[in-house]
């Protein structure tokens, strides 16, 4: 028995530290190294709409980071009101990601961001007119200067700009990381019991790592076949192997209270759904009502700090800024 | 000759006032006598997409505070994108208007904040749905009890609240305002120049007092008529009186280097166009290149401190959250 309470300390300090490494879930941890500077443009550039052709859309149209990091619609809104193909994943933490999209073709941050901007579905711009339009205004070539370095704007610069912004869209702080970090009291009995059945029914087999999620792609139906009509085959796009049909990059869970509808083809409207069908379809078990109210409990607590920060404030359009194109 | 020196002070402060009294653009006040708690849940709601039939659409879409609080677009785009009929006034400094809309058909704010959210073109929502929307959620059921002081949604209290929030919106301290306190080096040999030019063509006959305009109705085209394909008639269509077609609300000039385009119909893509028609249409006068040039570097000088604040987190949906339509 140890008496001396420094040592005592340092035991509970050392079980602590075993009871997070031995937790399928690890804590998220703040954002850190980012360079500040392009994090502050990449902002300005991520609330922009005049990046889109119809100067209505941004980044933040359809990851909104006041809800999640989402639209919270199934699928989105794209250029001229287009359906969109896929349900928008949330940017939160989309820096732990293994990959980027749905069926991971964006290898990191940076790549995923030139693409929404060029996609005739969504931002329906190009990058070329988007570094036009960036280059019309004082108030971005003179910030791209101090931030790089060196005259000039390409789409390079642009995406990274945005990508360093995305990295501090961390969200630390859940009550569950506060559980893991050692406060017992973080969690209720039932979402503690959420958690437990989480873990014992093998949903941490994917849903792991500090996202609770985003560092594989699993297949979608493994027990029982997805149906959907939805035309998203996941990772054999990128692939090409038909063994990769259905794979999808596997979703975080956190922040999952705000990210709804869920699944690719968002068709589940709530976590009680979602839970449900996972239950059945990847792991052939039906949660009664009373397993799947705590396990939903359980997934509420992995709700963090959301972002925190002023509204940017952008440049304003010169004479010689193109004109958006709504209409045509 | 006073030789005193509180005397002297004294008589420099009279003279300060009085300079400023004599002129016609007056300090724009920062805001006052807020009800802050009604303006934090009004921001949320200003914010919140989910009080359109899309989930898409908020107060921010076309009053984006990241952009002198207009869409910059020549007219707005609605729900399923639909074409608005008129150029999105700025929410800026709006509290400071005589009435709202264009053709001030709202007597105030509060009045304003319901019209776009049941117009069939623009958020195409109902009062109805948007208080049972924010009555599915408790984030909001609670936050309404805290900031009235009672239980239960109305669109009364949404939009009061939306007020509220349109009220902090006020865009004190541009470098003109710095000049008419007393500071003699805020404005360039040219700016002071364009407001001379300003003041002596006649300009502050509609523009004038804080906002630089919003406090009458005039004619669009008093010399000349101005041609338009726009179908807005203006004041007229709520008065139902011939003599008051094509007058307008006269908008405010304050940050109008990040409001364009501008008129009612959006058609002047530039402060220079802008200036120019103006100045032959209402006055009869046309500008040099060198007096608008004058008169655009004055304009620029009306961009005052841009609202700050936290982008607002807003509540998350919950199962009985009614579902969003952004496709049928």
């Amino acid at each position: 028995m140890v008496r001396n309470p420094l040592a005592l300390a340092v035991f509970a300090a050392v079980s602590s530290m075993q009871a997070i490494a031995a937790e399928p879930i690890t804590p998220i941890r703040p954002a850190q190294e980012i360079n500040l500077a392009q994090a502050e443009l990449g902002k300005k550039l991520y609330f922009d709409p005049r990046l889109s052709r119809s100067g209505f859309i941004s980044c933040n149209s359809c990851h909104n980071l006041s809800m999640g990091g989402t639209d919270n619609l199934k699928t989105s809104i794209g250029h001229n009101w287009q359906k969109g193909p896929i349900n928008a994943p949330t940017v939160l933490n989309s820096s732990l990601n293994v990959a980027q999209f749905w069926d991971g073709r964006a290898a990191d941050l940076k790549e995923q961001a030139g693409g929404p901007i060029a996609n005739p579905g969504e931002m329906a711009f190009t990058h070329t007119l988007a570094v036009s339009l960036l280059e019309s205004m004082p108030g971005y070539v003179n910030e791209f200067k101090l931030v790089y370095g060196e005259d000039g704007i390409d789409i390079d610069k642009v995406t990274d700009a945005i990508a360093e912004f995305e990295k501090t869209l961390v969200t630390p702080n859940s009550p569950f990381d506060q559980w893991l970090l050692g406060d017992k009291d973080a969690l209720t009995v039932d979402e503690l019991a959420g958690y437990k059945l989480f873990k014992d029914s093998g949903c941490t087999a994917c849903h792991n790592g500090s996202a609770a999620g985003g560092n594989t792609f699993q297949k979608m139906g493994i027990v029982e076949p997805y149906k959907s009509t939805s035309p998203a085959e996941g990772r054999s796009a990128v692939t090409g192997k038909d063994a990769d049909r259905f794979n999808f990059k596997v979703p975080t869970l956190r922040n999952v209270e705000m990210t709804y509808p869920y699944f690719h083809d968002g068709e589940a409207e709530t976590l009680t759904e979602a839970v449900d069908i996972m239950g059945r379809l990847q792991l052939g078990k039906k949660f009664s009502d009373q397993e799947n109210a705590q396990i939903v409990a359980f997934l509420k607590t992995l709700t963090g700090d959301q972002p925190n920060f002023a509204l940017p404030i952008l440049p304003p359009s010169t004479d010689k800024t193109p004109q958006p194109h709504p209409f045509d």
